[in-house]
């Protein structure tokens, strides 16, 4: 009850600043651009940035800015994964690319990344150099890298030979980056310590490797409704999640004949064979994995200390990310 | 001959800082996001940028960083707005997205919009406060307007009525404010002083301008060879410059006739009658227009003063932006 209000309270003020920011001409441009963000979304991550920096009794005017470009970038990156995976639904929406083609996709995720630059100079305006250097490196670097591991997930596609061991590299990079990034960010402008921002940052990577597995899961077992998309168009788009290569390294000849003829297919009863198959194999190893980054994150959230309400908050996050449905 | 020398050594110089920070894996996606750079390109940019530091004595290291910065952004934009117009030819080669497919040249593009950022925080790192930001939110800002003007670019092409202050409008955000950001950040990493910073805005966006119309003069005079992209490829696309439109606003009804039958058309001979007509009605003019923006770039370079080889390198680059031949 008391963490609805501290979450509502933080949403509003987040989605304020977006819609501040999101805002200009060419009308079309700003529509295609803002039209995902209002689409709905967790906002896992600027609740993150936020509460990472009440952690340390920061300003939240700064914090809220940080959440903003936050969720801008990761917006951005939601824009053109979905015209380079070919996918239509997002949030229970058409994608960018299908309402305004792949032209006005293209410049709307450009937009929105290079806005979220903007809102970031914002947040940081007036912090000290150093500090200043240290958030504009950690946000690009940050970008840098969920780039290479959305190359990475698309070279997977074509092979399947892809290890666990490189999957979570690519998760790693693809996802946890970025909730390694809004922990940092919301203890940077905090004035948190180095030491505090290094385990911030462990926080967000162990969650956020938690996380995607989790969503792999979840686009096996979660119905459409639920999703937001279709189900199982991972196996659809033959990604290697967790549980393909888990079940991959289990399955008996058929199986693996199943699995390999459902992935990348488009007929639909070979896709919900593959699935089945996958899921009878590898779900409780794949939740088993998540518990584990789980815990770790936990680990490097107990070592931090700070406010009490902003540390529950950051717990219940984490909780809510292994449980959630979807 | 000294001039030679001089932006040879930019050259080099700035040539290292891109090849030292566009490297990594995976490697296909880096080798997407080096090609454009390495196919060659005038780097008018990055001189831009490194002889305005050189106005006020600044350090050159700082300022090979600003300028990779300000060229791999730039390169940033070529290979999007290739895909957006569908372009197949750029430098003299196949584009990108004719390379490696549209995903990985989005991914690239992405990749090298934040490397921009990425290379910006070391040009920027352990100035003071006040202005780091000032460079973060100028190049930022720049990013947002040169999409903006994309996206009235697009537009355009789908209207016969845009007026010259809309064209005018267009390229200074489309093409302008990426030269007057270059002359910006070369004078803010010298430490120069806000009047004079304001001086080198003037210059480049004057000087951008000029560049942009000669660049469009030259889409109807120059042959493929010099170009490195097909000729006539505005008229195909059905892009407004200032020559179609002011050919559009002194055009008798039977020349209005043959230009907007080749505007956006895939016919060859219509293309090449409207290109004859357009020249026939609008090339002095669009030279005039040019002329007049070199001639505000040169006043208010005058009113900078600053080194003596810097100012006459400015100068020079000023005088073949107008007066080139590709």
């Amino acid at each position: 009850m008391e963490l609805d209000k501290y979450f509502d309270e933080i949403i509003k003020n987040v989605n304020e600043e977006i819609e501040k920011y999101i805002k200009g001409e060419p009308k079309e441009l700003y529509d295609a651009s803002i039209y995902l963000l209002k689409a709905g979304g967790k906002r896992l991550r600027p609740l993150i940035t936020v509460a990472s920096s009440d952690l340390f009794s920061g300003d939240r005017k700064r914090a809220y800015k940080a959440a903003a470009a936050v969720e801008i970038l990761h917006n951005f990156t939601l824009i053109h994964d979905d015209i380079m995976d070919e996918d239509t639904l997002r949030r229970g929406m058409p994608t960018v690319h299908v309402k305004w083609g792949i032209p006005m996709a293209i410049l709307a995720g450009d937009l929105l990344h290079a806005k979220a630059f903007e809102v970031l100079s914002e947040a940081l305006e007036g912090l000290d150099s150093r500090r200043f250097y240290m958030g504009l490196s950690e946000f690009s670097k940050s970008v840098i890298i969920i780039a290479e591991g959305q190359a990475m997930d698309m070279e997977f596609e074509n092979r399947q030979d892809v290890t666990e061991e490189e999957y979570l590299e690519m998760i790693k990079k693809k996802t946890a980056q970025l909730f390694s990034c809004s922990a940092f960010l919301g203890g940077l402008v905090s004035n948190a310590e180095d030491k505090d921002l290094e385990l911030l940052k462990q926080f967000g990577l162990n969650l956020g490797i938690a996380f995607q597995i989790i969503d792999d899961i979840l686009g096996l077992t979660a119905d459409e409704k639920e999703l937001g998309k279709p189900v199982y168009s991972d196996i659809r788009e033959g990604k290697k999640t967790i549980l393909v290569i888990k079940a991959l390294s289990l399955a008996s000849e058929t199986e693996r004949k199943i699995i390999i003829e459902g992935l990348g297919s488009k007929d639909q009863e070979k896709i919900v064979r593959a699935a089945e198959v996958v899921k009878s194999l590898s779900l409780n190893y794949a939740y088993e994995v998540a518990e584990e980054y789980y815990q770790k994150s936990m680990k490097a959230l107990s070592a931090i200390g700070g406010n009490d309400i902003a540390g529950k908050a950051l717990k219940y996050l984490a909780e809510f990310t292994i449980k959630r449905r979807k």
